[in-house]
């Protein structure tokens, strides 16, 4: 390593320090500040993000990255995304990125109302400005990349992997979907109704219960916070990880699974290696992967016959109610029911991939200019048509549902299902390697779960991209089967 | 106002941004973190700091300062204040500034658990590198400033107050105390003990209690937070004022009058021009100013007669208890109780200036090279004799009970006692232009004492220095006959 090198490794501590304040304070924002702080609070992240830009963008930066030497695997993968990120950033002109941030500023504002009064004419002005500037950011990192505009975007949430690649999975999925489906509702409607557990569920207590799982499937309680928020996120920083959480008295799945899945966040927050701390290849290696261990905690492990059977006596000791209510069986009923339905936010883990591949088929379109937002709700329509059978009534439960788009990012809704496909392909390689992983999980114990993973997951840091992470993890890329496989025994094979 | 200003001032508005940042991860670091934070938090803080002095201190600054033009008495001073601050900036390395920030962060945090143990030997060697760091700050400050190299120091908390000032005023103090002191002592023994108040005093209560009082006497809930913190302070932004306390359950006072103290902290930071917001000429007189605010509230206003009175039947209510354990003469008894204590936040108000000025003459010495930090647990222990007559029994109620020598903070302790007799000088100017002052205390409405301080004080920003602050208010300079005369009155001319 030159001197050239470790300047730079020098200034991207300071950056990534600079990063960490951001989401301490993004966490506060959404957990602790009072409403009369919010102006000043946008003051102050706009003032770290443009720090952060202009230290990023210094004109000595370019000389330093030509000259920089590196030896070894992570220093070079380091240098690597070291260039990267330069490459992508300086493809942006200032103005460019400042009539982004105000348009997508405005159009979100704006789309909190047309959300709530299902009111796509509002915000339709607003957003077409907002793709306008997406597809000239997408086109101007396409020109600095070489990728398409989509995948140039796409690689801004997630590395390593290309819409050419994502297509044919999603395809075989929709085909897969189309007759596991109903075959699924028809065994769920043969097994009759789950019975209900009797709330309400006091928050204090369900505050301790997610407390004190998150703590026993591995978060150290020095490393991290459990808060409240409207919208649940892992946030904060790797040695300080901050979960929030949304209580309600009448349904206890809610922030018992949220938690659990920003859990399987925190752990990989907690998991990468300590040694790259602040550099760019100690960070996550992306968002489906982050995804991956988010579900991996969620779907795969904890809503499995082994956990629940574990989870039942506990929360009906906790809550009181009948033991068949707290039984796997029941339980199983409960929290692994499949269902048609408009929100993404609320699907079960068979149906949520529709909705990903509707957003990812629509947004392609969009910035490929083959769409424009004005067709958005009759293709959304016929999108959801098409995938699960259903027409949503309103615009609030169709295309006005998520924040994404109207916060400017495009790209990233792929993420949310290469990372259920990497769950389950993940927890097969981790039951081959650890044999006693069901029968741990059986106990509440998911140590052997999360040492398979810390070692084969966290401790890469974001050495590896998202297909050469599951190579070295699993022996091959992603192979939608296994999750398919996964859906077929939990959903299809049962009795 | 030219270019060259309107640059400025863009550029302060940033800077004064990702200070608030820095003001908000410091809250967090006291009432949030988990303690597995704390490095991490270290190297946020100091990349914010080093960030903050590298743009202070940008080249560019000094030729725009030189060419600035600003008219009108408020761009005058504004002006005039970062033309100030850029000359103490650059009298600063950059390493030297990371290296405090860093070396105070790992002090303060050993001071923590070494208080907790008494065990002065486990953090002074991080009290000696602070120490080594704040002296020479305080060299570079001296020479690019003039001022004595302590009084560099305290310039950075109070402008326009030197030790040559304070020491004369201090002297004049311990020889009033010598005479003071045992009368006080004698009448408070002829009048008798107090009746205890019956507790415990449950922490949940005493929390609705203290932000009931925080919003009653001015503090709006969408602009302010009340936590805990083993340290009590006011942090946070003028827009979003985050007070932390500490609840003893068996003692009222300290969590209610902390809170009323804090309370008028952060009624200055609600009350400062907010069309100067993120300007030098926007932010607070300085510490001293500070002070006299929260000891306005709490010693001036809350522990008078007229205030006691409302509060005594409100605490009853609450708590229980009999009639005379809350009345007026009885509450005046117990918290205006005077007492040669170890604890300098325990001190009542005719004590509280020894302590101050134990620790004015020891950092003064330790700061000038006459003191090494080995020797400070006995130069402590010979100081507090010869002022109050009593000797510390260990280092936690001696050299250690205090934070801010372990955060790097010399020059900051005069600012206590300064406050302290411009609160007395303040309310006696409050009480002559507001005649109702006194009948509205004793309904608990500060409104006429709020409303004064907000027209005279508060609004003034630190478009004036403390002098000239309270010739504004007051009609002359520092008196220190005011505070005496209101300790006479209290403590020694009552029968």
């Amino acid at each position: 390593m030159n001197a050239a090198y470790a300047r730079l490794k020098d200034h991207n501590a300071r950056l990534a320090a600079l990063g960490e304040a951001a989401a301490v304070l993004h966490w506060d924002a959404s957990a602790m500040m009072p409403r009369g702080g919010g102006a000043a609070r946008g003051e102050q992240l706009a003032a770290l993000a443009g720090t952060i830009h202009d230290l990023a963008t210094a004109p000595w930066i370019a000389d330093a990255l030509a000259e920089a030497e590196a030896g070894g695997d992570w220093d070079a993968a380091n240098l690597a995304l070291m260039r990267r990120a330069h490459l992508r950033a300086t493809a942006l002109p200032t103005e460019l990125v400042e009539a982004s941030a105000r348009a997508n500023s405005a159009c979100e504002k704006v789309w909190r109302d047309a959300k709530a009064t299902s009111d796509f004419a509002r915000v339709r002005p607003y957003l077409e400005e907002v793709l306008r500037l997406q597809r000239e950011t997408a086109a101007a990192l396409a020109a600095a990349t070489g990728l398409s505009p989509y995948d140039a975007l796409m690689e801004g949430y997630q590395r390593g992997v290309t819409a050419a690649e994502v297509e044919p999975v999603f395809a075989a999925y929709e085909a897969f979907l189309r007759e596991a489906l109903p075959r699924a509702e028809e065994i769920q409607a043969k097994r009759g109704p789950a019975l209900p557990l009797a709330g309400p569920f006091p928050a204090a207590k369900q505050r301790e219960l997610c407390r004190d799982l998150s703590l026993r499937i591995g978060l150290e309680a020095d490393h991290s916070r459990l808060d409240e928020s409207l919208h649940p996120f892992c946030g904060g920083t790797p040695t300080d990880v901050r979960i929030t959480t949304f209580y309600s008295e009448d349904d206890l799945a809610k922030a018992l699974m949220g938690v659990l899945h920003e859990t399987g966040h925190a752990l990989y927050e907690r998991g990468l290696p300590a040694a790259w701390s602040r550099q760019p290849v100690g960070e996550a290696a992306g968002m489906a992967a982050h995804e991956s261990q988010s579900l991996i905690v969620e779907m795969q492990a904890s809503r499995s016959d082994a956990f629940l059977s574990f989870l039942g006596p506990k929360l009906r000791a906790l809550f009181g109610g009948s033991e068949a209510a707290y039984a796997t069986a029941n339980l199983a009923k409960l929290w692994r029911h499949v269902e048609r339905g408009f929100i993404r936010v609320d699907a079960d883990e068979l149906t949520y991939p529709a909705h990903v591949i509707l957003r990812f088929r629509l947004e392609r379109a969009l910035i490929g200019g083959d769409l424009a937002i004005g067709d958005l709700p009759g293709a959304w329509a016929e999108g959801l048509k098409a995938l699960l059978g259903i027409v949503p009534p309103d615009d609030a439960r169709g295309c006005l549902q998520d924040i994404h788009w109207h916060d400017g990012a495009f790209g990233y809704f792929p993420s949310y299902t290469l990372g259920a496909m990497a769950a389950a392909q993940l927890m097969k390689a981790a039951r081959a390697a650890e044999p006693g992983l069901d029968a741990a999980l059986a106990r509440g114990d998911m140590a052997p779960l999360l040492g398979w993973l810390r070692a084969n997951v966290h401790a890469h840091g974001s050495r590896l991209g998202f297909q050469d992470l599951l190579r070295a993890a699993t022996g091959k890329p992603l192979d939608p089967r296994d999750f398919q496989d996964h859906l077929t025994a939990r959903y299809l094979d049962a009795a």
